[in-house]
């Protein structure tokens, strides 16, 4: 039998951006977008063009994707024209293949909030999608506050989405907008639409947190008939968030009864990158991945349990719903036992590391990880840094050079045209061939911009490192992480530095310290002697 | 119609230990037990007695409770009498009221993990349970993996609950031990394992969130006929954690159909106090409170885009689904570029400044607001830096003093034992009463630990500004946090740091910069002038 498409549509760069405290860059949104058109999702609703810049921005700068594009906004003001209102212009100004307007479908929202007649109201969103149509575009009416609207007056919320599917709306969007609806009521009120004629292919749901339920609602609702789910990634979204398509979308794949009587746009294979596209997001959002979360947590497949972790060795299904690997995340199991080692040996050998089992380093090192990352440090980002520090205890890592001193200086004041300029000087000095050298740099860019003090040390410790100097010319710093965490008892800094080389190559270094420059440096260092690793100086 | 009684269990002790990363004390234990007494739960487990130390000793000290404390442990194993069963004995011996055993259903487990017949499980477990019984002790069966048995072979998984109600045991709890059953499939074998006889109010339900809908697969247990609920507090334990009684309380006490069928052990007076004890428990973790989460998270009631706040001045039932105040938690309308002009005066009227509707000021603040959001600044997060903008461009933001320049010095080099040591110097000039004054410090603390630059030139900025001085000397800096963003084409910094004074009151400023200390700089800036504002020095 053939499957039933779903349709997923993500809203992380709209709703997701109304978490408190998210505000994405443009070129923030361009990085999610890409990782969303490459998972497969089948729409991508990038913000509200003419309300924010960046959203605006946003769409100029885009380009081609397989997702269809799509900008937010809201339907007709009462009073104008579609075509005379200047919001709903400069959502149309976007250019979008598809357009999502918002629009009441309450009677009590429509007579207090807006101050209309329930006609009105209706005639707005009619002629609002008219207008989306007339034009070109895919129009979506995403109805606000629909399950309580339903709840309150049925027959005038179903007019409502019947206004826009007459006027041509590909997809009429349930909002349950307050997040108060719980699933068993929204399936309850999804088969309802559907029995009244809405169908079901046309009918999307979009469901908030407030009740720890978005994910089940959004099951819910497909189990009642309604086709395409919105939702966002890691589940941001305004208050406790939107349904999470990082739990949703490997539910929808690879469990029952939903592998075998549905289909999306997103493969396997993609799939796999689940966990690693979840993990970019909240780089992006400089937040610490959390770990309990479904599928794509670190803790998803850790088995803490005695009991669990000796069963999982005879046989994972027996404490495990998936295999990890599907989602691209990968089973824990404590490092004090056997597993723990032999993880350990699958990590050296990745680095090219061959150790025996039994080797006494590999006890020395778990131990040394354990202590490290309980000050700070966190080798699963840093790679680079963990490869050193093996290195270090199997006795397999050069000195290359040594550090003997540096000092950086930031400085602000006038400059010669009454205005405040800053800059950055440093002085690295290393010993290297038996030879001490002093190097100077500034924090300048070709543009006489200020890059600030990690910029100026990290060229400084660059500039002359004698015969290792034609290894690193190379060598680029590409991206910078400062987070502050808990060291023992005191706040430290941790920074992770990602280089680059001309090959293409990248990798991450680590630095823990409660000076930032300071962990920027220890950071900066093992990129180094990485690379000088890497390129079998000695 | 009387409301039917359902059973909270709380496993927060035992299940929520297993989170990775959590090792409670037995004070701590002795703390969330007297919380969870105190909240109304039927049952506290409190842990496994024989297996962990601090299982032990929490048995020994808890005292009376009004919750019928729980021990946990295993059905007898094969080739002994339950009486000589050492860690049953261990179990028993602990003294508790009642005892809840986890023994296997699943027919593959019982002949693969234990290796032994169908038939010597089930004769374990109606011996064990009539162990219990036969000692005057509520008896628990814990049904592992139960979902999946009742799949496999419902017959078995059927006859395993049999016995344990036929030895006497007061509850049969269904577990979905591997997190992987979906509550719709949830509600039908529940559905079925009531229809095959066994009573719905002597059945219980243990969910985990591997798919993330742990909650909702409790709700579709109860609305099944299941009358006890197993979780605990926060959603903690094993791989994504159990089900979260955090979420689940306020939904069968407030939300419908639950609140008019069901009561709960719970009164609405101690609902009220529920956001509390869900951040002493995040206290007793040394964790930040997750903010995104139902009901008691910081931005459950949180309303960011402009539609919202609007509305939500109008009436708060329109984006509220419930009163925060019911559990404990308040409304929160945080500044961001999405805000409207009413949700800028609303801000505005909270720091004490009243500005008329219409007034120009509010459209070149919110202007202002958005230019510099996409530079890189988060207001919604600085509010005390909101404040300060806003002040400036109505003109009523006093000058104070004038930075005329500073300088941080970084310096790393070996003492005289021949160690690497770091230290920090920073001097700032302040222009101040008409007066130049020069300060300077460094960055170590008391312990002699360098602290870093940020630190050095916080001291030096608040060490002498003349006739300000005496209203900043209570402030000190409590949180530092730092993101790169992209400000137009560059990555910037941004620097947000939350200030404390004698009173208690905390504020947080923000800067940004490409230089981070240049960022730091006008956020500790910030967050003097902010204080100089509120203790109206002029």
């Amino acid at each position: 039998m053939a499957r039933e498409r779903l349709y997923l549509y993500d809203t992380t760069l709209r709703d997701g951006q109304q978490t408190q405290g998210v505000q994405f860059s443009t070129a923030e949104k361009l990085k999610i977008a890409a990782a969303l058109d490459a998972l497969g999702v089948d729409h991508i609703e990038g913000g509200w063009p003419g309300a924010n810049p960046t959203d605006s921005a946003f769409f100029e700068e885009v380009g081609q994707t397989r997702a269809v594009l799509t900008a937010f906004g809201m339907t007709k003001r009462a009073g104008r024209s579609a075509e005379n209102d200047d919001v709903l212009a400069a959502v149309m100004n976007a250019g979008t293949p598809a357009v999502c307007l918002v629009g009441k479908t309450h009677d009590f929202h429509v007579t207090t909030a807006l101050g209309i007649t329930l006609e009105e109201n209706v005639g707005n969103i009619a002629a609002s999608v008219a207008h989306l149509v007339a034009s070109g575009r895919e129009a979506l009416f995403d109805a606000e506050h629909f399950f309580d609207g339903y709840k309150a007056n049925p027959s005038y919320a179903l007019s409502c989405l019947r206004a826009a599917l007459d006027a041509g709306a590909r997809w009429v969007v349930l909002c349950d907008t307050n997040g108060g609806t719980l699933p068993t009521e929204i399936g309850r009120i999804v088969g309802g639409v559907i029995a009244a004629g809405v169908p079901g292919d046309r009918v999307g749901i979009h469901t908030h947190n407030d009740t720890e339920t978005a994910v089940s609602g959004s099951l819910a609702a497909v189990e009642a008939g309604a086709r395409q789910i919105q939702g966002t990634l890691n589940g941001l979204g305004e208050r406790c968030g939107n349904a999470n398509l990082t739990a949703l979308i490997p539910t929808l794949l690879l469990k029952e009864p939903y592998a075998s009587r549905y289909e999306t746009g997103v493969s396997h294979e993609a799939l796999e990158g689940l966990t690693r596209v979840s993990r970019m997001l909240d780089d992006v959002l400089n937040r610490v991945p959390l770990k309990q979360v479904a599928y794509v947590g670190a803790s998803a497949f850790a088995h803490k349990a005695g009991l669990h972790a000796s069963a999982i060795l005879k046989d994972p299904t027996t404490y495990e719903h998936i295999d990890p690997a599907l989602v691209g995340n990968r089973r824990v199991v404590p490092m004090s036992n056997q597993a723990g080692q032999s993880n350990l040996r699958r990590r050296l050998a990745e680095a090219g590391l061959e150790v025996a089992p039994g080797d006494p380093a590999l006890a020395r090192i778990l131990e040394l990880v354990k202590t490290r990352e309980a000050e700070g440090y966190s080798y699963d980002t840093a790679q680079a840094s963990f490869e050193l520090l093996a290195r270090e205890e199997l006795g397999l890592l050069p000195e290359f050079f040594e550090v003997k001193r540096y000092r950086v200086t930031v400085e602000r004041r006038k400059n010669k045209y009454n205005r405040m300029v800053s800059l950055s000087e440093a002085v690295v000095v290393v010993k290297v061939d038996g030879e001490k050298k002093l190097s100077v740099s500034e924090s300048m860019d070709e543009e006489g911009n200020d890059r600030g003090p990690v910029n100026a040390l990290s060229k400084a410790l660059a500039k002359d490192l004698g015969s290792y100097q034609a290894y690193i010319d190379d060598m680029r710093l590409v991206d910078f992480k400062v987070r502050i965490t808990q060291g023992g008892t005191e706040a430290v800094t941790r920074v992770i530095i990602d280089s680059e080389d001309s090959s293409g190559r990248r990798w991450a270094t680590v630095g823990v310290s409660a000076n930032i420059v300071d962990a920027s440096f220890e950071a900066l260092l093992d990129a180094v002697r990485w690379k000088l690793v890497r390129a079998g100086a000695a």
